[in-house]
């Protein structure tokens, strides 16, 4: 997909910066006014309240800490709400590698912008702001100048949460299960005010995470897209992929979410038992994108694309390990790859895109106290489809 | 790639009519003359010899046995030379399957038409043919019918030895390890004149195989093509890449092979003891192929494709398992894919390419008692490159 972000997102900023002086009706003015520049020391630490992982064991406590102060080029968001995402999970009970505790988690966040530092022009006090899976990037190399940051040459990308930050009292950066957060107005993405902010908030991994790889195929209206997996990122798969015009193929191996995905616009929901049941579409769709947080027999899946399309494997498994079968390799000619978040212009496209069009995750809201037991939920493939916690809460 | 075969392949084998008058007398008359459709019962089973695994312990014993006799369609190939492939041992053993025995290994075939059945058109007595990987497809669906015979959606394709075939007296299809061979004529390859047969075996195999998948990515001059593992086809690999106006990078394990793969043109031989010699490449190559027959480190390899570009993986391990590491996928963007040999247009473009470029594999021509040998020789790495049998010796 060739972008040309930069007349787009200009356009939109004043569109949106329109919509906001009329939104500002909408805020409860406690939450906007609350913690502002004008009542906060802008060199002092920010006191934040949230709920940490301290160990492997991935149970969550509240915990008391500290973010940096509000820099320059930085905003400060009272977060709203967060959005609990299964690489939370996996990234706590150090699947992915061994981990800084106490840690807390969340990349989807959302928000209203509490104080700007005094370089910040993208973000006003009282505006809809949310962050995702990044916090900061080099913005020198190619690739931060291209809109892609997740993938910054020189430093790597920041992470939300668990990413070595100078800056950060605690050594890391704190990610969006607590109240507040301050970020690099940057990597800060502009939430219309039309979109409730606990819709924006999956969007930001979940909504971005399948939007980037789908944009990147350039399918067409009428094109076949397989999705496997109809969790937190697989559900938004289907219903954006609905929305651009596909005839969308729901994999499950959850025979109670046949109804649900079929009112997410999918054409067909295959239930999934055994490898036999993938047969009748072996060959027959255009694109096919995974969001399966495990290793699982991938290749009988891969099959069902057609020959010299492509396959992207957005879940991540427990080290990142998957296998592959290159004898159906060799006769499928199916183009494996992975895809990591999106870039901040596209990021702020799909939350546009969603806003617009109202395409909004099937969300149920928790209190704090609840995140334990969504965990689990999550892990035992009981979500529909996205936890979202209520900030008030912590 | 877009390939218009038809034409091509007409104009060609008005070339090579013409040449194979001449070429005639380069032929020794008793090898040409010694079965002919004359002197040969057309409904009598034709009577071969050849080396056969007995089991999966893989140890090649002499064996007669017989041939379907030729039919309408049929030509009979006195075989002159058969390369000796990895896949030779890996079917053998068992490690892609269950075998039937005694099986014949073999398809890297290159003799002379002994005898042609009443509709063939293509070869006549005397004229140089070779065979590859397979030996019929059901010749009517659109693959076959668009020269990828090797994905034939309907039956799939006969592989050239160890395939069920009715028409084998033995119940299987029996290869190239032998004095003679009867094929339907539309999958024996013409080998021109201007290239000896021994050296147009390999390109059966181990040049297609190899060839296809390179040039369906469309390669550029200058392009940077990495080729891992540098055996029988790895360095055919690289004298087509190189012949192509690629810039070539050989990756191997064998320190031992640097001056000799320098000699075929590589610009840079990488000797990787570690993931660690890899990271000076990583993200700098347009395109890789890997010929590496068993499960390996993949992911620091599929790292050194720049963003978005393609690695493909045309050596089969063990029940074709490989494990890929879907951390390294998401980052590195690159598409994987698998490649089994080519269509039989393609084939005989690579022998025609081959043939006018004088792009000739590195051989070592044995004789049948030394093929056990052989095969030790190939799965310890110290094959140079290609063993090629003198079928005379059988």
């Amino acid at each position: 997909m060739k972008k040309n972000n930069n007349n787009e997102g200009r356009r939109k900023f004043i569109q949106q910066t329109a919509l906001a002086s009329a939104g500002m009706m909408l805020i409860n003015p406690l939450d906007v006014f609350s913690q502002t520049n004008k009542s906060l020391d802008m060199n002092k630490n920010i006191k934040s309240r949230g709920y940490a992982g301290k160990d492997e064991r991935g149970t969550l406590v509240k915990w008391d800490f500290e973010r940096r102060a509000v820099g320059d080029n930085d905003v400060l968001i009272d977060i709203k709400f967060s959005g609990i995402c299964h690489s939370d999970i996996h990234t706590i009970k150090g699947h992915w590698g061994a981990q800084k505790y106490p840690q807390v988690p969340g990349h989807e966040i959302a928000g209203i912008v509490a104080a700007v530092g005094k370089n910040v022009t993208k973000f006003k006090i009282g505006d809809q702001a949310g962050i995702g899976c990044m916090v900061d990037s080099c913005m020198q190399c190619d690739s931060c100048k291209n809109g892609e940051e997740h993938h910054c040459e020189t430093t790597g990308m920041t992470g939300t949460y668990g990413s070595p930050e100078k800056s950060s009292p605690t050594g890391i950066t704190q990610g969006g299960y607590s109240n507040n957060i301050v970020v690099r107005e940057h990597f800060a993405i502009k939430i219309p005010n039309t979109i409730d902010l606990k819709y924006a908030a999956p969007l930001l991994c979940a909504g971005i995470t399948t939007y980037s790889p789908m944009m990147r195929v350039n399918f067409k209206k009428g094109d076949k897209i397989g999705v496997v997996g109809i969790g937190g990122l697989g559900h938004m798969a289907v219903k954006l992929a609905v929305s651009k015009g596909a005839e969308v193929y729901a994999f499950t191996t959850s025979a109670s979410k046949v109804q649900d995905i079929k009112g997410f616009g999918a054409k067909e929901v295959i239930v999934v038992n055994a490898a036999e049941d993938l047969k009748p579409l072996k060959g027959k769709l255009d694109y096919m994108i995974s969001t399966v947080p495990y290793a699982y027999e991938m290749s009988s899946y891969i099959d069902c694309v057609k020959p010299y399309g492509f396959f992207t494997q957005v879940g991540q498994p427990i080290n990142g390990q998957l296998e592959i079968n290159n004898f159906n390799m060799i006769f499928n000619r199916v183009n494996f790859n992975g895809s990591l978040i999106g870039g901040i212009p596209e990021t702020q496209e799909v939350m546009d895109y969603c806003a617009e069009n109202k395409i909004y995750p099937q969300i149920e809201i928790i209190k704090a106290e609840e995140i334990n037991d969504a965990w689990d939920k999550v892990v035992s493939k009981e979500a529909r489809y996205r936890y979202v916690i209520d900030a008030t809460t912590f």
